[in-house]
């Protein structure tokens, strides 16, 4: 059955009353790229003069919540470190308090500074990552030159311009060991930068993920792992929780997959045949809205 | 129903006789790693002695018709060019003579010296591969001063130990025009390499398969398009030829997507129960023996 489309000051209120937590993609729900949506500055204020919680859920994996934060104030969004949660994060919370990750082994990291940050703050050793040795390679491999590190037990693959053979072939090496398991902040196939669509995390993983023949942990949206992440991290309440996203595929899919009411906004990468059309997406969100942004006439009442 | 399994001098002889052409895969067949098939060189210098043709067929793609030759003089096996057909080779022949790639337009190339020297040798012309633009890139990505070139209408994909987000970004920014053609020299999963396997080319085009969204040709066995290469090349009956492989999902399956016939070798890669166990492979060759060198007995007869 097709959601209902959300259009009155009326449907917009209940919908707030029921909501404490807003989890909230970035990209095509606050801003895009560098514009921020027409209203959302007054709802997100809104929002936290009521007393509810406000949580930036976001795949991007390069980022920190310090990052994330001067990205999103930098836009005059005025959010605090606490309403961060990208899967740089959530991959460092879950090795941390899911996996329980043991504090004297390492992850080997093909990934940038941001997910080096958060592995930091969640007490995590790791290796690989920004390492010049790595970072700065040329061909041909010494690999005899290669000791591994007896300490890694896990690889964590985010998103990583530096991606070169070495930090592949060392990934695959420590895949051999079957203790060793094989972590992905996401799997997006693109990441939007200077207007047009690029290789993003989920694309650059699959080298790995494809020769050593793993089925890896997944974190990013669409998948549970995230909820599980924020859920581990924040006090939420799923009832009373609202994940808002213009993305099926990620942001839709992952409130269906952790429970969760679900708001999707158009004007983003939705079409409206996706939802109303003759032959409609299966995953179907709770409600849809024009823009988060519409939202703030609840504010000038 | 099971395979023969050759055993007798007089079975030797049988399919000897019925063959004018072997397509012989190279690693696990003619040597592992760097040694030769104990008779191997004694069957080879038979068969030519014999009149017939032999083809050495693999999915090597940074090796040229005359570095694969090197390689296997270095053997001892008395290779010409003219019996060497690599997946570089047989890219730049299906580019040229099977789709007829336009002699003003370019290649752009994410692979290395051996790709570019085949493509050379067939009149291709190409950009990126070694290029030291693209090989000594350092992130972040400079989009403004890239231009693309208009007279790029195919990406090729092959092996590439220099692969980096540059090279992947550019072969994006070309498959947006959707007249540019995606190729793949292989899909081979791993690399052999210091005794382990590594990332091959299949796993290294992964990222742009990916992000591109494109279904790509791939030439690389087990792909007719690798048959095709061959025929157009070399004058072969594909009644009288014969293609004989240790890997039942690439060399075996090239041999049955190309209507040819198949000899598998045991000792490489195949186990025998993959194809004498309870539950086989439903990739089944026409015949199986245990060692190419074994047929050296009718040498010595």
């Amino acid at each position: 059955m097709a959601p209902p489309f959300l259009k009155t000051p009326e449907e917009y209120n209940k919908l707030v009353d029921s909501v404490d937590v807003f989890l909230l993609d970035c990209d095509g729900v606050v801003y895009f790229g560098p514009k921020v949506v027409e209203g959302v500055k007054e709802v997100l204020d809104m929002f936290r003069k009521a007393g509810k919680k406000v949580l930036f859920v976001t795949n991007n994996a390069t980022k920190s919540r310090r990052t994330l934060k001067e990205n999103l104030n930098k836009l005059g969004l005025g959010a605090s470190e606490e309403e961060c949660f990208g899967s740089a994060y959530a991959s460092a919370i879950y090795l941390s308090e899911v996996l329980k990750f043991p504090k004297d082994k390492k992850v080997y990291v093909n990934g940038e500074e941001g997910l080096e940050e958060e592995l930091d703050a969640c007490g995590i050793k790791h290796c690989g990552g920004s390492d010049p040795e790595d970072r700065d390679f040329k061909p041909p491999i010494n690999w005899d030159a290669f000791k591994p590190d007896d300490d890694v037990e896990a690889v964590l693959c985010g998103f990583d311009s530096y991606i070169n053979y070495q930090k592949l072939g060392k990934a695959m090496t420590y895949l051999r060991n079957p203790k060793c398991k094989l972590i992905l902040t996401n799997t997006d196939p693109t990441f939007p930068t200077h207007g047009e669509l690029f290789p993003g995390s989920g694309s650059l993983s699959l080298p790995i993920v494809n020769a050593s023949k793993r089925e890896p942990l997944v974190i990013g949206k669409p998948n549970k792992s995230m909820m599980d992440a924020i859920l581990t991290h924040h006090k939420v309440d799923p009832s009373k929780a609202l994940m808002v996203g213009d993305n099926l595929a990620t942001d839709i899919e992952f409130g269906l997959n952790s429970n969760i009411r679900t708001l999707l906004v158009m004007g983003g990468v939705t079409k409206h045949e996706q939802v109303y059309g003759e032959n409609p997406s299966k995953v179907v969100p709770d409600m849809v809205i024009n823009s988060l942004g519409d939202l703030a006439v609840l504010a000038r009442q």
